[in-house]
């Protein structure tokens, strides 16, 4: 329902997903319900054809007057109230009685969101699928490039770079299947009139539901759930592992973009991330905002959660708080996976410095490799005593750690010269880091096959409906 | 990780699931993956069979020093590196080396997690299974028992309170289906080693995680996970999710039981409810406390969606965070779902006021109904002006809105007196509400039936390990 | 920085809300900023007088392009740099180099900031100066109208409607402090370039300091703030417990017109509180919205708690979060407090209701007051004993507790015939409540009589800059 | 009310604090609270003296059966009413009927949980003053050791790691103040009895609640609270913002500590950070759980603040989940400032890392010093612009930036090569730095002393009470 002005929300929505939500959208969502209902209820001989087909060409003629609409709304506490009204306006008068027939505004509103909230998380899944490609390229690409591995934010042990990106793949194709499992899920029609039991209808209140949930491509729920929110809860929810998964990428960048890391940059384009005071920087733009996109989707979630406590058949707050939390929580969140889109997709990757930050501890990140090579030897407590001893004297010495061990004669006693120098090829340190690859790529590759069946599969039927 | 103590946590956890997350079930869960890493690592010839069979008979004997553990945690700013410290000085000298063998402590710690948030998953599925059934019995039984559906906490149009009941049902019918999901998704086993490539395990690494998983039932992920936390995160999610469903039912309850409505109250024990002030009450003891919970419960989502922003190969404060965040969560949800299967299971309805608040409005609630049955003849706007008017007119001479409709001249012009007496039935204005209930009970008996033999099958399991 | 629509944000926003936190409005103080900065750096013989000339006409002419100031905003990472940029193009070549000279982004940011949170704060200030206002009044006029306090939504014992008002304006009262405190404690000026040190103005960095700070009626920090964000914070905190403070009073208006209980309804107007389907219904509309706009601020502070942990120097997505964070708390909080201001204002009461519930439970609110008038004769226990006793035998058959009691043995054993009559007036039974009123209109009057000349002085100086 | 167990619960509390919060505390606190009210009531000549006494040795005798209390109030909703119970159990059967006279459970709860939130406040008070000490002997040893200072976490421009510590001293003095301010306006007594009336008391009420206020050193509010929190929520609100600032230190404290950064190490102790697999490894353990901690505080504070919306006379839910969710924010909030009392008071500063990290930029960190030097001869933005040609010239043939500027032809045509020379100094870059650090040491101290008088104050009041 509510929506941001052309300006700054650029900053905080992909434009799309604000047209998703926009107050024109949101109204034209309303009367796709008000025509489909209309149709629904011709075919269900609820009303006569004539006046289904003078309501639904009213519902797909110019827009409404959308100002007006909400302008009413905060006067009758409802959108649809004021949308009703208009509408009849535009109708025969032996229409108007039919428009809305049995309908309660929740039912326009509801099922208006839900179309919204479908068409939001296939854009979102849109973004995470191109996401996920750039990851695999990544991953690809990068396979046998040996960085760090920084645990507590300290180095710790050899991995690749396409062994993280490999990470940030799963990570987002999880993602994917799981926005898919949801859209499923949640695209149910709406319809229960006044109290929830269709009773203006009489009889014929499934056959109208069914037909209804037909025309709108949706499915028909058990029975009508005005104040049953598991489903927009479920989106919620659902849409805030989204952002946290997009955060953690965003700050894998960060921390890597850092002066004194420097192992990848944000692609560099005019004016991108410079500063006003310091005309030598680089900032990492894409992944500081969708840092700050993905905390403020976060922080909608939870008042989603709580609003599920909605007052017997109608909500008196509840369920008005959805209509600011919900195009705000799919707009952040659109941004996040956009901002991260665009980290991702043109990130530049230095494995010069990759190298360079691997070496620089003196060998201290194969410290583990070393404590190994060690125990079936002198047991495992004793290997780790002996390790942190010879890294203790190599601090105090201000020697590199790799020479001292090389040195030591308690390491010389139990590991040939040769078998020790290899404890400190990265190469050789990379346990499964390739398996790991293959698996998170063979992941996406099935589930993007599968996807694009059925996005051809979305796309042909959704042409059909136009 | 974290626990509560064995006295006030009564109020806001069930002790099945305090239980599940005490400081020793969490240490026992840590001992069980050490144990059967040592299994797999000898199945894969990574370590000695000896070794494993000395190391696994150590986890399974008395338990360890618990305090001692997270005494020491608190400096080593993890439980497992003293717990694999105790489990070293129960073990012989040649064994001592292969403890935790190419493991990180993280590993440890998150599959244990695992296997904490799997039995808490289905502790709380059965507490959902009872409360629906509960729900079910209660929508058979007040099937056709009418009562007043109340929109924005006015009276709006009748309905039954089997309706109410069904649409509670198929709240927690859809909560159990979704746990279902979330636990098949989430038990996966966590080993990944030091930077999460398992290369202190050359190239048996996915042998070893195989094998791991096979002993602990669990599943194996494309990829160690230690900073991709969507697992965890869904799990939070999921859980606010029934938290806030519970919080519906309580709420609805609440709102039933308050004096001046008194269509329902929980049942009557010994000191249940009582006021230390005022020795007539009967307060709603159990849905307000799983109000409580609740709300408690939904505010810990937020904070382990915003623990995904984890750095690296190891997060510095979210992933620690998880320890006391999880727990909590479990336990909060576990009492808001405790209590409202308690309140349901118990509840007395009273479908004498049903009846009474029904037609306290003097037959206002059936207003939409007239207006209905007029909008054929009038048009819908006109229909509702003069229902409006009726309702204006007897609310100025304080008269019933029934009477006056039906000594309306307008009224009598267009319907016959039967019809207009029939408007204000409320079993004739029940619409699909018959269906509806049909449709909620249906859905939960199906996934019941299916559940029954997944539980057979699940219990089988469980007693063959043990 | 983030702004609505002019259409749907009116359901969650005071339209002068929406106004201080436009983007024109936001440019309007940004610019603020550079013209009082070039002022002050002139005072201080930093930058040539004319050069200061310049620049302040520059951002005192019409406004710039706000579409391009937050369109280049989302690829520079702040919407300072473009406007700096825009400026530069106004200003004669001779003048362009002393533009935001010696200072960063985010001082201008922040102190445009600063300057829109102060008037968000008196804006909120005014609201709930009249929202206490109309509680006086209610608290004045229905200081002895008795009607039944409730506690856990079961009827409790007496109280009058002025005491329940006089608790809404001592709530009230409190936040109109809070919020002037607060007024006071952030509005302070940020200024510190590039890294906080302010270098680029040499030794004059404390004379701008003051110059800029006594332009625009803020005051000095004892140093700059660019990380450290517990001013924000407390802002969000504030007006995070005021949005929490219209909750309540919101929740209490919504339960008392539930139509059972019917002690008080929204003032009416045309179309106000209507439904689609229910030509009867008179929603509280606005206590209705108010509590979702209540729910939707406070899921904003977390946001803005969490935010504080930021980074060195700059942050990189905590800081940009509150860019749209802070907007939204403002509004929603507005909204919030105008629409409580408006059901309070407009309320309209029912004191015969309140008399007939009071008497509907058959005295059975006053048994507090029989087990207190018996427990000196009986002992505490033993009179709670037997009012119990006497409510059970009442509830089985199906009498009036008050007959009953007064016709019980042992009650006459132990009160003469006048003194149980007495136990069931509410007027001889509402304690310190005439002192409560009074205490809660003193506090409130002082204050106001205090904020009046504060007002006052705050017009003034207002009206003086202009 | 809730309170964790003596094992795993240090990892998220301060023992001291755990202390205040537990079961057997929240017991002592009621009983506190029912002597003095009996001595209160026996001063206003309400019960007998003899009576009073009796019910205060009562309640000062050893401890009653805490475990007993909670389990009971599972199933009365509150400990207060088993409390009483067993208390009663302890008195003459003469004095019996006057424990607890005229109050209701949520005066003796909520007066307890005052005198529970002061000892915190007081708690966190003393732990952040340490702080302060600690930051302040920081921010005068390092007042002149230059670091770079980094914006998004790139380098930006040099400050000194004084400065740094003067803006950790500045944010919690700032704290320390304000949670000075909260203790003060919160410390009022609870006293309404059954509807908030304190009818039971006939016209004594007044003189009670001074009386018990007096016994209890807490203030007299305008009127009982029963479900206007916003003084608790004012509570978690400061809460929440300490544990903000917390977490921004510790921020700092990880990002320094990195491996590639090193220019702060925490105190090294036995087992201190270690890791199991990686022996060379310090972890930043204070820093890590502190910001663990922070998280998990600011997920309670909304949860609090939403719970403001108590209905009626005493709410069914909201007031019964500040049970936990206030212990759990204290217990959090205190490990956060524990931990980081910790970790700054054992700092390891490295000035020899800093400097080098200054300099590897080559020179780029002076860019800005350049620009300004430029500036006036060139115009900023031709300033900039050749800023930048130079700083890209030196990254694209790998060479020094201070070389390339001091060697460019339009550098040397506008600076003298001293004064170029000097652009490059540190030292001669840092403005204000020396009095921004005093003017933070000069509030500390200030705050300290007046703090120190009013300790010693509370400490003698306190003393006089025992």
């Amino acid at each position: 329902m509510m929506a941001f002005t052309a300006l700054p929300d650029a900053l905080f929505a992909a434009p799309e997903m604000w047209e998703i939500w926009s107050g024109e959208a949101s109204v034209r969502a309303m009367l796709d319900f008000e025509a489909a209902l209309a149709h629904a209820e011709a075919g269900a001989q609820v009303i006569p054809a004539e006046a289904a087909e003078a309501i639904a060409a009213a519902c797909h003629s110019e827009q409404l007057d959308v100002a007006a609409v909400f302008r009413e709304a905060t006067v009758a506490g409802t959108p649809a109230i004021p949308l009703v009204r208009l509408l009849g306006e535009r109708v025969a008068a032996s229409a108007q009685a039919y428009i809305h027939w049995g309908a309660t505004s929740q039912d326009a509103i509801d099922t208006a969101l839900v179309l919204q909230m479908r068409a939001g998380l296939a854009l979102l899944a849109d973004g995470l699928c191109d996401l996920a490609a750039a990851c695999a390229e990544l991953a690809e690409r990068y396979r046998a490039t040996p960085m760090v591995g920084r645990t507590l934010l300290q180095q710790a042990a050899p991995i690749t770079f396409g062994l993280k990106a490999a990470r940030w793949l799963a990570l987002a194709t999880r993602q994917l299947q799981h926005l898919g499992q949801l859209r499923a899920r949640i695209a149910v029609v709406q319809l229960g009139g006044a109290a929830g039991t269709l009773a203006a209808l009489g009889p014929a209140g499934l056959e109208v539901t069914e037909r209804l949930a037909g025309e709108l491509g949706l499915a028909v729920p058990e029975l009508p759930w005005h104040t049953e929110r598991d489903r927009v809860a479920e989106v919620a929810a659902g849409l805030g592992v989204v952002a946290g998964a997009m955060a953690k990428i965003a700050e894998d960048i960060v921390l890597l973009a850092q002066t004194e890391i420097a192992e990848v940059s944000e692609s560099a384009s005019a004016g991108k991330g410079t500063s006003s005071a310091m005309p030598h920087k680089r900032n990492p733009i894409d992944a500081v905002m969708a840092r700050a996109a993905a905390r403020l989707a976060i922080g909608v979630v939870p008042v989603l959660l709580g609003a599920m406590a909605q007052e017997h058949e109608r909500a008196a707050g509840a369920w008005q708080a959805e209509w600011a939390a919900l195009p705000s929580l799919f707009c952040y969140t659109s941004a996040a996976v956009d901002r991260v889109r665009a980290a991702v997709g043109g990130l530049q990757v230095h494995p010069d410095r990759m190298e360079e930050n691997l070496t620089r501890s003196g060998g201290l990140v194969f410290s583990e490799a070393l404590a190994l090579a060690l125990a079936p030897h002198l047991g495992r407590d004793e290997a780790q005593r002996l390790v942190r001893a010879i890294a203790d004297r190599a601090a105090v010495s201000e020697t590199d750690f790799q020479q001292a061990a090389l040195a030591d004669e308690r390491v010389r006693a139990v590991l040939p010269e040769d078998a020790a120098a290899r404890v400190f090829e990265p190469a050789g340190y990379l346990g499964s880091t390739d398996a790991y690859i293959d698996r998170a790529l063979a992941a996406f590759r099935a589930l993007d096959t599968k996807r694009g069946s059925h996005e051809r599969h979305r796309r042909r039927r959704a042409n059909r409906r136009h």
